[in-house]
């Protein structure tokens, strides 16, 4: 990477030891806790701090990473599938740790206070909010402003084509939609922006808990969109954000 | 059924032996072939004559079928699934029989001419043809009037919403729509009409040959619609007919 | 659409201003609840109020939604996969709704008292009965006359035989099937009238929590009939009443 | 096995050397071609002897393994899935040998002719001939009379239910069906003889190359069936040989 | 069917009137409860009792179709997947009913004691018992001597190699297996019996809740086997008694 | 839309008539070919001409609907999939048309040079350029600026390592990978920018067509990413460029 | 096998009576519990005693079993997926029993202490600690030693890079790797040394409970990697161990 | 790295300016042909040149890529899934090259000559040899010998037993199977060394273009086995022969 010249340049001039060189190579920007490695490079490298899934971890592991992540205070800090337990946990050595109980994400606000652009999240009907809220929830702790239009599946075309203006004056667009998922195609026809697709595994059956709408979205007919996991709206709002963050015009390359 | 009634009468009057009863009760309406047996009974069950799907027969036994059944007269005769091979060996016979190349279907007329309600098909895109195709001269070949509307998939949505009233003004509509097949769900949700969804193995990778729109049809948030097998455009012009044969009113059940 | 030629003529003879032309254009008859936008357009556009799928949602949702349609008055109210809570909290609103536990359906009376033509439902084992229940009651709330017979699988075909000419006069045919849905095929060679297939989850192993019985109906020798979505009786029930709806005869499109 | 006593005995009362004992408990019945090992001690073990499945080898491999087998003159001998290429090979060393062309199988006579019990074989269509007829020869070959009734799918059911006699009368019953598979289950249902069920591969879109009759029939709602692999007629055959076979009444297991 | 001429002659002979006659043909032997058509003609017809598959009944419906089964009186009375619940509630009417708590089965003893030939059941693993006593309990319900070995999986395969002789001796084999079921052809080459594989659930991650050795036991290198669902015991067993019956010799078609 | 307030207004104004508002608000820009629907309103709608999928298209019919677009001149022109056929057609009346064999895709050059930002398309080995072939040029036919960095697949993780300043510098980057598609976690972890994976069919077994990587990816461990379908190099490349427009700056909503 | 050349040469100089040599040509080192047939000829044939998989077992069941091979005390004894139920059982006979409650498994020591060469464990995330300890475990029981790498998923890829030269040097590696299991084709990229991949059912929607890091797996680009069942430490770390053994360099073939 | 300290130091003494460092630790070793990445440091860093696989290459990019892995000399070179054509087009600047028809193999031979260990290769049927023989002959080129026993699947189990002394005696055991792939468990369950599971796409239907033998394996009850992709022959040699070069017992780390 970009900085092992200067490392190397260390090296030759003598500031740096090759000990220390090789540290710094290997990345001691590693935190061992044993059962976890926290990766407090990350910010430097993609510009936020490690997200942490808190499903299949104890929520004493949890709370542990995040509040190793929140001391560090290098960006906000964002733990997703989080129980009301591991919050609670958490919240006795950060207090002001917030829980957000419709995504089941704990937040720690620790980076600048920014709002930039903004990031389109439509669902396609009431049972999908879950997932909303987290994608809204990710790409808003990112930095981003966020819009919310809910419940315009195609069944009701026209709650859709109403609010087509508004979705259009925002930067990409996040579709979250189960059932088949026909949403993001007609929405992807409808604009000239990025859309994100969020199948959902809301629906029954054939549904198959959500690789049906998932593989729809990926064979929609309509270019301009992609796809991520199965109720993934952390992925939709991460994704997102560095989307909107390109459209702030001067951005270039993190480390020039 | 029905007519069992009186070939019992017939016995018990002793217009019927014991034997010709059991052969009318086994129906000998079938006419064996040896590799095949013909069932003269269904135009009287089910109002159309069998249809002879051709593919997995040599065209040998596929033309000596529909000769037989054409030469029974008694209603139409259609083959889907036709090779131009059993067309020529079939017309040697069957010197009016028809050939339709894009939907690969062969048509002897022996019923009556009607034209009656309207069956609406619709296909998503131009490479879905063959099917929307077979879909329409299915219905039409067993007595509906059908109209078509092509090339009205979501990617631009405009192309079907100027198309609704006369949509909306047919019996039963057929969508014909490969890729993620999200154009039935449209559709459904602007009319007030039976829709049949007819997917199609267009498209390629996590379209898996069809089955992604079948999926993605039997999980519409609309309801009002059904869904056939894949590239099914008999089925559904099958089926279409059918209802649209309801419309006519006062319709009873056939054998009254 | 139709009127939107009328909205037009209203801004021509100036008796509709601009602002109010574009709010009739984009629909104001979409209530906003934040999590919910109801389509009250849809008794218009589709001869029925929008129908709540409860699963997913909170109870709170689902009542006040139910309630708001209940309000409108404009047709019949149905609410699927209702759970007791669901209803007991409609109840302190509304009084009168009903609570149906075998499809765990809850029905708001308002629309006009019919029961035309008449569908009917056939399932083919006792543990069929909570989807056939919904298909029935479905088309029952919708303004059909439903006929029920139960139990009838292909194990005992003699069951079904002795029915088949009552379930021949009906004009519509839901056949409620698990296992493998042979039943399906079987009733659809016997009879001339549009036969929906319902498979449900009934089963294990190779059933596939009702896939196999779903591809099996889909993949039938016989035409005349489609498929809905495993276990959605009420889908079935909504597609047959349209059905049902079409045979009254002098039926024309909706807005004429 | 059970000869081990009499090798071990042969051993003990020093007929046989060590190494002679080791060879025959190694089974010596192995002749080795390099690329197969033929196993000469089928017949005594299972009956009938090696069967070979052609495809995947090339013809002078399968020409030279039926011509080993031929020169035992064991019993008679089977290839299956063979091209006539393999089988003008063959010719040659084994000058009658027989090519049997809709099933591609070849058969060289070796073994006593029999014509045991009955095994009936069924066919939903005539798409289906091709696996019957493997199924047909492959149990005929082994030594059972066979019976055929072809073209008999639950489209017609008369067609079926008029020869449900003859088909009671049969010791066993092996019932071949592509697109749905349902002629299995209510086969099965009318009759109190094991039934094998054989899937087929005709049909197209959600008929899965024959996964969907093969998931349906192993669904089935009717118990005294079981399921080979789709296509697979030879196993069918053989299986219903062997069960016809025990109908024989005095059959003991086959080493005594 | 058979009697039908019977029927008919009664009808001829005046014995029957026509109304008789055609409750007769249309099997007044079904008691119908409204949520299930029993059907009593299933001991004529196949040669024991329909069987009960509780699960997806309430313990009610499932207690009282077992009564009604028992008062008939015709043939011993099997309900599978029973709970507890149901046996009690069933005990009360039917104080000889018997429970088997590691298959979950319920037995009413009606019919006549038999013993005939024999059953052999083996399971691979010591998890596979529920399902195999499940296999063992049909078979011997319905009349046939069943022998078990158990726990003789492959990867100790002498423990199956020591028992081959006893396998050998029995008329029919069932094989239990979870994992990869390699158990099936093991057997299936070593003996000259048909054999019935029932793959079971037992296995976790890609054994996919036994669609893999269901897969495996279909494509068997081995002929002379057949397949049933998984987990299906009912079925194995039930199956191998009907071959089993078979080899009773002088067994003819039932109604002869 | 935005422009139906104008036509409104140039209704109420007088300027229009109301038949000529109801075709401007029904997307009069459509051109009916009777097999197609040209949407000559994307470039306005979508800021690209209609793309054009030629596979399962005739030769002529795609070769038409190209030349269409040519001649309405709105933008670049881009067949995918297309055959040397169509070409060969197509050059007839466009004779400027180029033809790319690798992708296989047809470029007319209507609309502005442009080159900004930057795209990079990265491919995991030689086998896959076909699919970055196809992303690149159509991010390139788009307006984008395009690098490529091939066959650095994770086998040698140093080919990519060496590479990462560079892939940073771009402001969205395409990962085209086959096999287990392990490529694209690997890149979206080492940089800051949006990533979208394009699984491709590379591979053979448990590849399954591409549907392993697809599958891989959609759960990958690195957010910042999405997925396309498999060997979609075109839907990439097409929302590629989408987001690296945004990354002009000012960038508004294409309308105002 | 080998010692069957002792066994005879036992018989030949009467030192074995036939029936004794019988009883150990078929394996009297099987212990028959009725429900299980311990086979403690495993330690001799494989190199270590029978595994218990506890699940799908009673307490009861496993507690015995594993009494009985302790009881034995020819190596060490492992229970996997084992309840605390089971070991409280267990402890009551074999006071000496360990339970390790991450990957939930029984140890008995039994066996020579020995750590052998190194058998590294590596997890890409927290969240697959379960699945990584029960495979370290299972090494270590059998007598390797066993380094553990933890948490250095390519979302950070230094994380891994910096510990390469310590995978190096251990002679076989073990990856445990949920979401799309990337980590195993990167890490058997940069060694020379045998990679064992265990994907894990640690993710959700698309990673289908472990199929899509197995599919990978399977498909990885890099050679010199195979793959166990989803969550199978315990087949890893007895793979690994085999392996880990061979190192050892004097080793010959077990009996010599 | 290991050498990234000699690098460093390099630096540190003068010896190396800082771009050459940079160079050599980005891995100056790969030779760039624009479609290809040529990575020759992967003999020092996994003992082996990269391996070319053909399919998906032109014939020119194989030939070339080879030719310049065989001029750089530094170890034996291969080609899989290479056409004769490739051969041809190689041979005219390799004249030494081989090609191997029935693994369809490029072998240009330019390491040492080394017959380490051994490696036993078994094949469950003669149809599956093309893949045994790849397997066979990537670990005979990469220096192991290699010994075959084929055509010994379990349908004839004394084929298989006659020979376990001698598969007893190899380090490690390839087991190719198709159908159901039970030889690889019963195998295992024999020996005490590792086996590697390749399974093949031999057979047809529920087989599944060898899913079914590859999850069969992956769930196999005898543990001491892993799995290569279907049909993966060259996987499984390579890792044999990594296995196998354990054995030489001194073998400590590559770069020590």
């Amino acid at each position: 990477m970009k900085s092992t010249r200067e490392i190397l340049e260390g090296v030759q001039s003598g500031r740096l030891s090759v000990d220390e060189a090789l540290d710094q190579i290997r990345g001691l920007t590693v935190e061992d806790l044993g059962y976890a490695r926290i990766d407090h490079d990350r910010v430097r490298r993609r510009g936020f701090a490690e997200v942490v899934y808190c499903e299949g971890k104890t929520p004493e592991q949890s709370a542990e990473i995040l509040a190793r992540l929140a001391a560090r205070g290098a960006s906000n800090v964002l733990g997703t599938r989080a129980s009301a337990e591991t919050f609670e946990l958490l919240k006795r050595s950060v207090p002001d740790a917030e829980y957000h109980p419709v995504p089941r994400a704990i937040v720690v606000r620790r980076g600048p206070e920014r709002q930039i652009g903004s990031v389109m999240v439509l669902a396609a009907g009431t049972s999908d909010l879950r997932v909303a809220e987290e994608a809204a929830l990710t790409a808003s702790v990112m930095g981003s402003r966020v819009e919310r239009v809910y419940d315009v599946g195609v069944a009701g075309l026209h709650r859709l084509l109403r609010e087509v203006d508004r979705i259009r004056k925002s930067r990409v667009v996040i579709v979250v939609a189960g059932m088949e998922g026909a949403l993001m195609s007609v929405v992807a026809g409808l604009i000239d922006k990025p859309v994100i697709g969020v199948p959902t595994s809301i629906g029954y059956g054939a549904q198959l808990h959500g690789l049906t709408p998932m593989l729809g979205m990926l064979t929609s007919c309509v270019p301009g969109s992609s796809v991520v996991n199965i109720d993934n709206g952390f992925g939709a709002g991460y994704l997102a954000h560095m989307i909107n963050e390109l459209g702030e015009g001067a951005h270039g390359h993190r480390e020039d």
